[in-house]
């Protein structure tokens, strides 16, 4: 049971978090923190959030569990904020969607590493923002990494776990360097390949007639460029070595299979087309 | 009301045309050809044709309507096949996803342009393949794109118009080239894109893990990396020039997107993420 949850960041991700442990009936009060009114107020008019204020050091006075759910741009400030303001025995965690740099913004703002810290990250969203698009069911079935450090309290670990799983999600853990390979090979890659592909496209001269005659995969394959621009802004620069590394794997890979089509290499081009054919049949097969 | 239909190629694409056009009402006979018995005897119980033929020459005996639905790489041969064996005023089309390779393959079987002839491409399908994938709403409310020559007969062009119409389609013309550079950009790219991330993931050590934690916009994005491998090898032959250029064209983009990330150029990140995330929008907006 968590008594007062204080929300950092009453978007899609702290929204949908608050709303989960409502339904299950898991906490007390839920004290939401932003900066736009109207988000705060619709926030309470949903019943995501049972009061607001706009000042991070008062959302955390008196609550056992803070979850900071801001672009991560924003982290390091709201930590400063609250570095000397929380209960002793608060948990904090967090959704951020890189580890290293929340990790780092933690450390800079609370002088080392605090025990109650539980960096965390589910892997589910959509590509709205907001408390509007929050909703309770969105991380049933999905999985949710935490990243524990060497000095945090197992006992802080082990709540933020239990949150996680009463919203149906499946906690695993990894190591801070782990998570965020992981996350630029699945996420920020396709990300990149996503935004670069539909800007590539806007900016032909006749994008008109491109966009018009895109098929259904097409709808598909770019929905992920409508994502919030703020937010891939900030993990790209706070996951910069990871996601280099693997855009650089990525331009291996594209300049090989360009090869292949300039010299006319069917073989080839049929050994790359099967192996990742397989390889995405398998993944959808396990993910059933 | 087409007497005979000839189906060259009883797949997705063509299995779906023939389940369209009986659905209408508006075909005598749908003769069907190719070279697997199995899937020609699916088609047959599954009602999608009549009868069938392991021979293109035999299949178009009779026919009014021709429509070849073979990978394009199998084209020619089936043009040179069927090129003297055509009832006087059959029309001859075809759905294959480039146009200019298809041409050629005509000319050099026909020695020449037939007037009869009527390249089309329906901008639909799925990554599924044969006549089992095959379903009657395929190309409902979905564009066809018809590359009709300068000797084409308009009355041939006027048939086939007619013909996808029937099926819920609606039929635009270009030239082959305009179509070749449109489809480049608008399918063909994102299939390497796809087909790309998901090999060099693949070929990582850890890959198990890369698709464990993957993500739902994951599936969604990759989801044409499932497509058909020989189909698709068919397609970068087919296209190659056009696409490319636009690999080309897409690698400049990620190289100048790689370059921002690399020297922490958060406000040319947001400039890319911002444009490409309102084409999208728009491109969603406009497609409803
Ligand atoms: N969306 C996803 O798919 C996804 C998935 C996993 C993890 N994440 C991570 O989750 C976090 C939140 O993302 P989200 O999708 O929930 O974004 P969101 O819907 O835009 O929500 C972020 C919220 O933070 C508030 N905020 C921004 N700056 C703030 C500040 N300085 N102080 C207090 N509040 C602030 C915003 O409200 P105001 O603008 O009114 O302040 C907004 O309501 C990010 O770190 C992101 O990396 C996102
Ligand atoms: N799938 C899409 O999304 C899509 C969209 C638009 C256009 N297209 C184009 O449509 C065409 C067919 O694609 P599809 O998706 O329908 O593929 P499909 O489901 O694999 O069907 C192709 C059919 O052609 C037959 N075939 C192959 N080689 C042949 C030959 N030499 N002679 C006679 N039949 C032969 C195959 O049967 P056997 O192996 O038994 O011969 C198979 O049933 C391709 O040109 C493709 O570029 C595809």
């Amino acid at each position: 049971m968590i008594e007062r949850l204080a929300v950092i960041g009453v978007g899609l991700i702290g929204g949908s978090l608050a709303r989960a442990l409502r339904r299950e009936g898991v906490v007390g009060e839920v004290v939401g923190c932003g900066r736009a009114l109207a988000n705060l107020e619709q926030a309470v008019e949903l019943g995501v959030i049972d009061r607001f204020t706009q000042r991070p050091d008062e959302a955390v006075a008196g609550a056992d569990m803070v979850f900071v759910a801001v672009p991560l741009g924003a982290m390091r400030g709201v930590f400063s904020a609250i570095s000397d303001r929380l209960d002793p025995g608060a948990v904090v965690t967090d959704g951020g969607s890189v580890k290293g740099s929340v990790v780092a913004d933690a450390m800079a703002a609370f002088k080392g590493v605090p025990p109650s810290l539980v960096p965390g990250h589910p892997i589910a969203g959509t590509e709205c923002s907001g408390v509007e698009a929050s909703f309770a069911e969105l991380y049933e079935n999905r999985r949710v990494i935490l990243t524990p450090l060497p000095e945090t309290d197992p006992d802080a670990l082990s709540r933020v776990t239990a949150m996680w799983e009463t919203c149906g999600a499946e906690v695993t853990c990894m190591s801070v360097a782990h998570h965020d390979e992981v996350l630029a090979a699945t996420s920020h890659l396709p990300h990149m390949l996503a935004f670069g592909l539909v800007d590539s496209l806007a900016r032909m001269r006749e994008n008109d007639a491109i966009f018009r005659y895109a098929a259904g995969g097409f709808r598909d394959f770019t929905r992920i460029a409508s994502s919030n621009p703020v937010m891939w802004r900030d993990i790209c620069l706070a996951n910069r070595e990871a996601l280099s590394a693997m855009l650089a794997r990525f331009g291996v890979e594209m300049t090989d299979l360009a090869e292949s089509i300039r010299r006319a290499d069917g073989e080839h081009l049929l050994e790359i087309f099967e192996r990742a054919k397989s390889a995405r049949d398998r993944y959808v097969d396990s993910a059933r």
